[in-house]
């Protein structure tokens, strides 16, 4: 048994359902103290953060990612129970095994590797540690974040342990991620009697052209690294329930998963234009969950993909496909940002798992990273 | 105090509502009776129905009606008890003063008058009367007319009491009525995750050209008695709550209200052909509240047209706008069917009330048109 594998299982022991920590900074923390990290506890309401700095110059390494798992669901449907650490046929299973408790343990381990055969490496490297990764995300990276920012002190590269592979470890860097954007729209109307519609003003009638229109628009042709923008209706909800009654409002509630070749105010503005010409009385109220980021070049992705290699022969795909990560705050500070971490097909599910040996190898890719950069 | 206002005063004390009769039927069951009527009673479940006929031949002239009234509404909210018939300022107050206890009472003595000047009056003389017309009204007149159907009892000309007039007792006579067609859709999509719309298959982006279509559709121009078909959306539900997950189905619920130039069955095949023309996978039930009648002419019309002007001087308005009445039962048999009561500016409503001098005006009216017909 490798100590990734040993470390992993003592994180994945830890119950650390969002926004719990349950202890797992705690021994992140004296590992890395040992190494001569400087620990730098954040604790925003509920949510436990640990910023970990060995040294003071620059550039500045991160390795950034987060201790908290979504909830176990339904215990029984648990081949091994979700918090108790079992391998079988070579897989580690538990809740967070892949998602991201054993990019974690690769991280302190590569780190821990790293510095014993580099105790003077150049720059500094830390860790960004949160427990509200998989929450509502406000207290956690981005607040980090800004202690950073208002006083100076900026990530040059940052590696996300968020599990980006699909078949086989290192298969796929993630090297930026669409921007998310999402639009709660109210059309008004006049409620009335289906019997007298000329005294009522139908909002769903109103409506239908208009989002017709926008389900329709191409917000632009995408680039080599991102798709064309994508707009969804996920919510659309009207009427009293009456077979008889016109209803005076309608819902819709619609989500940008948008590229570097459009931006939010943009997007914002279009759609406004857009309801506008249909001449809609409407309220709309936007949440913003990132704005698009990509590190298309760079000496992260050049050691990043040389680590890779080296490890597995391979090449990896470079994708901006998927959801949203805690990148998405630290990138816009200016820093170099990836993610790269085991295979994501058991993520948030029943019985997750990774292959352990992968953890090893995502070990020696993190620490080849390092020797890249810093050494 | 007439003995109009006696008789509704006794039918609003009897708090009968929809689907009670409370004794209201016996009531004028017995007043019928002592006039030569024979009372056949008909039972069917929770509804109370009564079939009265005086005379064996034809012409068949019928009274309809019905006894049950909506529920009263918070009682607080009343200037007196809503079953304790009250006159104010002119005002008979009273839950089914105007819909419709106020009519029965100037059938009954419409009929009472009439036939004491004319004991052998030509052809018959019929009331249908059921407590379950603001129900669901399936165990009502429908199911009277069906008896009546199976053993070839026809009706000639029906006058249905409900409050048809707007401001002045007879100023409005409803000469028909427009059918009300109510469609269920599902359009099935597939669900996923916002982040991967290729692998998912938005219903609402599906629908909402088609919905569009449909709002914009002319389904025809109406004709001088009906105002062009109607088609509103009245509900419409998709998505799951959350702002990341495409929905699997969308669920829209529409309804016609429909001229004499339209057919349920055509509206039906018009809609199908469109959905079919747009390519979706969906699934459409239907329910038909009823086709839509008109009385354009004839001996009826002009007799009641006729009485009006003899009793206020002046010619009413024909209409066939407002929700549906029990007329669209009996007018399917053949029957010519016409709306005359008293005004309808209060029903279902707190304070529901009638002109006490309209009640008067109206059973004139009633027994003008019965002179007219039968003497």
């Amino acid at each position: 048994m490798s100590d990734v594998i040993d470390l992993a299982k003592e994180l994945i022991r830890r119950p650390s359902v969002t926004p719990l920590d349950e202890g797992c900074q705690t021994l992140m923390g004296e590992r890395l103290a040992a190494l001569g990290f400087t620990l730098e506890p954040m604790v925003f309401e509920d949510t436990t953060n640990l910023w970990a700095r060995r040294g003071s110059t620059g550039p500045l390494f991160c390795f950034a990612g987060h201790t908290d798992v979504v909830p176990a669901g339904p215990l029984e449907q648990w081949r091994t129970p979700p918090f108790e650490p079992t391998i079988e046929a070579g897989m580690l299973y538990g809740r967070g095994a892949a998602d991201m408790k054993g990019s974690l343990a690769a991280m302190v381990v590569a780190v821990e590797r790293f510095v014993a055969a580099h105790p003077d490496h150049q720059g500094s490297i830390a860790f960004l540690i949160t427990s509200d990764e998989e929450g509502p995300f406000i207290n956690g990276t981005v607040r980090v974040v800004d202690t950073l920012e208002a006083r100076g002190e900026k990530i040059t590269w940052c590696i996300v342990g968020e599990p980006s592979s699909t078949a086989l470890v290192g298969d796929v860097v993630k090297n930026g991620r669409r921007g998310s954007l999402t639009g709660d729209l109210l059309i008004k109307g006049v409620q009335g009697h289906v019997a007298y519609p000329h005294l009522a003003d139908n909002p769903i009638h109103r409506a239908t052209p208009a989002l017709a229109e926008l389900a329709a628009t191409e917000w632009d042709r995408g680039n080599d690294f991102f798709p064309p923008t994508s707009f969804q209706i996920a919510n659309i909800n009207g009427g009293t329930g009456a077979s008889n009654v016109i209803p005076g409002e309608l819902q819709v509630q619609f989500n940008f998963r948008f590229s570097t070749e459009s931006t939010s105010e943009g997007l914002k503005q279009r759609v406004k234009t857009l309801l506008d010409r249909h001449g809609l009385d409407y309220e709309l109220t936007w949440t913003l969950s990132g704005e698009p980021f990509l590190t298309g070049t760079g000496a992260l992705l050049d050691a990043t993909v040389a680590a890779i290699a080296e490890v597995n022969g391979q090449r990896p795909q470079l994708l901006t496909t998927g959801g949203t990560s805690d990148g998405r705050f630290i990138a816009p500070t200016g820093a170099q940002v990836i993610e790269l971490g085991p295979v994501n097909a058991t993520i948030h599910k029943i019985n997750e798992c990774v292959k352990a040996s992968d953890l090893d190898l995502l070990t020696d890719m993190y620490q080849g990273v390092l020797e890249r950069l810093l050494a």
